[in-house]
């Protein structure tokens, strides 16, 4: 299938949910999202607009339009942050192990099989497949630092039409990275790097920048500081995008305490690694100074808290980076993270931010227990699954709103399937809302568009 | 629909997953599981076993026998030690709200509504068809003190053919109970639940008791001291379980002590509510002595993971209890917890641990962060809620073992709705395990089985 973007404009009219920013929810019934032939929504009409039974009529008469069922309900397509790529055949495994031999004995070893294009192909093909069934809209991906396959990688997003920025990643650090799977040198990992964002940017059908090019140096322990320094220029030079692993674990902290006297933060911003541009993954171990750096600079964070809970030893200060107004967004971090979906990552955010404001440790006095400031909601979690990933990114993506690309799903929350259960006497839109995030999965998501563009439907 | 207990004998072949402790786990690929008309495993043949061939061939000659496909597998239906029946239609939402505006302005007036035998009846149905659906086979409910409702529930999981055990809700104290739903008093209680118990054994149809009442105090806030002597008599009497929640919350667990000067467990076992056929929902709270006392009577915990991220304050200390030999299972917990499927009790449960272990605040130090001995793995879920629910409750289930009953599901990891992705040349068979209990969904369960009758297929 070779990529075909061109769309009719039409129109669908039902019940929206989409958040503005992290406490701004809106539930919109009836209402009318009006999409052009380039993707982009350029009329989100309230029902007692003027105007709404105008255009209702001329996308009906014009056979464009789409009015949904009861049980049926709209929200921006998810933005994940923070996917490794490779790992998908191993998610949902190795996680009863310890940081060393996940990484040593399995991840390593997995990733380095990528020298194989159709290994590679078979894995993205299944990836890429699963992330639009489940409503994953726009990935940001690691590949691995095989330039073939990373590019086979945003290849086959193009070709299924996911919005991507996929990542080849650099890592040339002999101390840290096994003799099998290292970039030879920083020269030769910077040069790679920049020649698969000229492959990105050529790849037939994507003169739309449906897929991008990012700069992936994968932390800094993997890294020399040659390589560091070198891609800091290539990120200032091509004006890429830019992700990394960030203060992701106490050991990994604590190394680059080590190695640079700082914070990880500290030390990327050193090496021109943080721009407006860039995704760091993690964050847990950020302080004051580092959330200051990270929101001069504009950059955004990748929330994971599936993994916070497997390989962090600690959770991600949320709520502290989201009063600060950090640009946050999700990140299943397949495989450290075990769930494809996005409403899993929602769901522990939800659970993440609860431990941290309670604490767990039944041992320990109520008093002193919890940080009694992290709580966050379904509201927050939706926020950041959806607009504050295109936040982070910088993309008019993830919100149902003027001028945004129709990046879009469409749910049936009667589907057999599914665990949602709506009681229509009962629950408000904000409550319906609430049980989708919760108990929503896979097979409640009947449609899937990107850019306007139908990638997904069962 | 009335009752059909009969069943014709037949055999399963394929690959079968159960535990017969925390730390056994089994994987046979290819087994043979024999089921008579009772219902009963007779038999769990490997393929290297004497008589395995003869075995396959006389259920085939018979056309009594079902061989899985590859992708297919065979588990414990899943015991649900903790659901709030009433609770359903709130099932994910107001989790956003503190306990006391949940539990007053939610869910107290919500359970009031059961004094409608046609909205119990609605729900009831919507509830029991869910859980055979996501492959909860046994589930332990609270219903609410109203006497028809109650008991229509456990008609209802007679008619499905769900196992069950059902409490009639007795709370009767002023002092923590709305007007509009308490108990006129402590004999109207007593008196009403001694006549559930006979009620429920009288439903026809219900000779195999496949539905067993439960003495049911809703916790020792709600429930005067008068209530609770009368109800411990009666358990003694009747022999029936008993459930309550224990320990669960920083103000429950204070309030007892002020009312008592002992810790939950203590009290209730003055009371005569702790035997080998008690469940405690929670008990995060609970000390050396509190662990004694239940491992002396052989009570059960019903770890509820999920409601202890939102209303608990706490983890419960799994990892201990299981060290000391506890009968444990899960509970989902609805509608405190969120999700009616037992994998995410599951996932919960590994998560919780790992946040009991690791802690959770980045701002404390490592070496202070966690109590550092609390890890659990998929191993330890997947036994609790299968074999460690069914050895709580006292009954021959949760694992498929000769002797057992035959409740059971079969999961289809091919399904296109799921995200359970395997990869034959890189998986061994725990590793299928572990990816089913963290992406399993409910649309991968084909079909499960109640004492060999199959109550939900698709």
């Amino acid at each position: 299938m070779s990529p075909k973007r061109a769309i009719s404009p039409f129109a669908l009219r039902g019940t929206v949910f989409t958040a503005s920013n992290a406490h701004q929810l809106h539930c919109i019934e009836n209402a009318l999202v009006c999409v052009d032939e380039n993707g982009v929504i350029t009329a989100v009409l309230h029902q007692d607009d003027t105007g709404y039974s105008q255009a209702c009529q001329h996308y009906q008469l014009q056979g464009q339009l789409t009015v949904l069922e009861p049980g049926q309900y709209v929200l921006p397509g998810f933005v994940d942050l923070h996917v490794h790529a490779p790992q998908w055949p191993q998610t949902g495994k190795a996680l009863d192990l310890p940081l060393n031999e996940w990484l040593q004995d399995n991840t390593f070893p997995l990733e380095a099989r990528y020298a194989d294009i159709d290994f590679a192909r078979q894995v993205y093909l299944s990836l890429v497949d699963t992330l639009l069934a489940n409503g994953t809209t726009t990935a940001m991906y690691f590949a691995t630092l095989h330039d073939r396959s990373s590019l086979e990688l945003a290849r086959i997003c193009l070709e299924k039409g996911q919005r991507a920025l996929v990542g080849r990643v650099a890592m040339d650090n002999p101390d840290q990275c096994p003799d099998y799977y290292r970039d030879e040198s920083a020269t030769a990992a910077i040069e790679a790097t920049a020649r698969f964002i000229d492959d990105v940017y050529q790849l037939p059908g994507n003169t739309l920048r449906r897929v991008r090019p990012v700069i992936t140096p994968r932390f800094i322990p993997s890294c020399t500081d040659e390589l560091l320094t070198g891609l800091g220029a290539l990120a200032r030079r091509s004006g890429c995008h830019v992700q990394t692993h960030c203060s992701e674990s106490d050991w990994e902290h604590q190394y680059v305490q080590q190695r640079h006297h700082k914070n990880d933060t500290q030390a990327l911003n050193d090496f021109g690694l943080i721009t407006r541009k860039t995704v760091l993954a993690h964050a847990n171990f950020l302080n004051d100074e580092d959330m200051d750096t990270l929101k001069a600079a504009g950059a955004g964070v990748a929330h994971c808290p599936l993994s916070n809970f497997y390989f962090s030893n600690a959770v991600f200060p949320l709520r502290k980076a989201l009063e600060r107004h950090l640009h946050v967004g999700l990140g299943s971090d397949l495989s450290g993270g075990h769930s494809p979906s996005m409403f899993d990552s929602c769901r522990h955010a939800i659970t993440a931010s609860n431990a941290l404001h309670d604490g767990v440790d039944p041992a320990i006095q109520a008093a002193s227990r919890g940080n009694g400031s992290a709580k966050i909601d379904f509201r927050q979690a939706f926020w950041l699954a959806t607009g504050g990933g295109g936040e982070a990114l910088d993309l008019p993506i993830g919100q149902i709103k003027t001028g945004y690309a129709f990046d879009a799903l469409m749910l049936d929350c009667r589907a057999t399937e599914g665990n949602v259960v709506i009681w229509p006497e009962l629950d408000s839109s904000p409550d319906i809302l609430q049980k989708i995030i919760y108990n929503a999965a896979r097979s409640n998501i009947i449609r899937t568009w990107v850019q306007g563009e139908l990638v997904f439907s069962r």
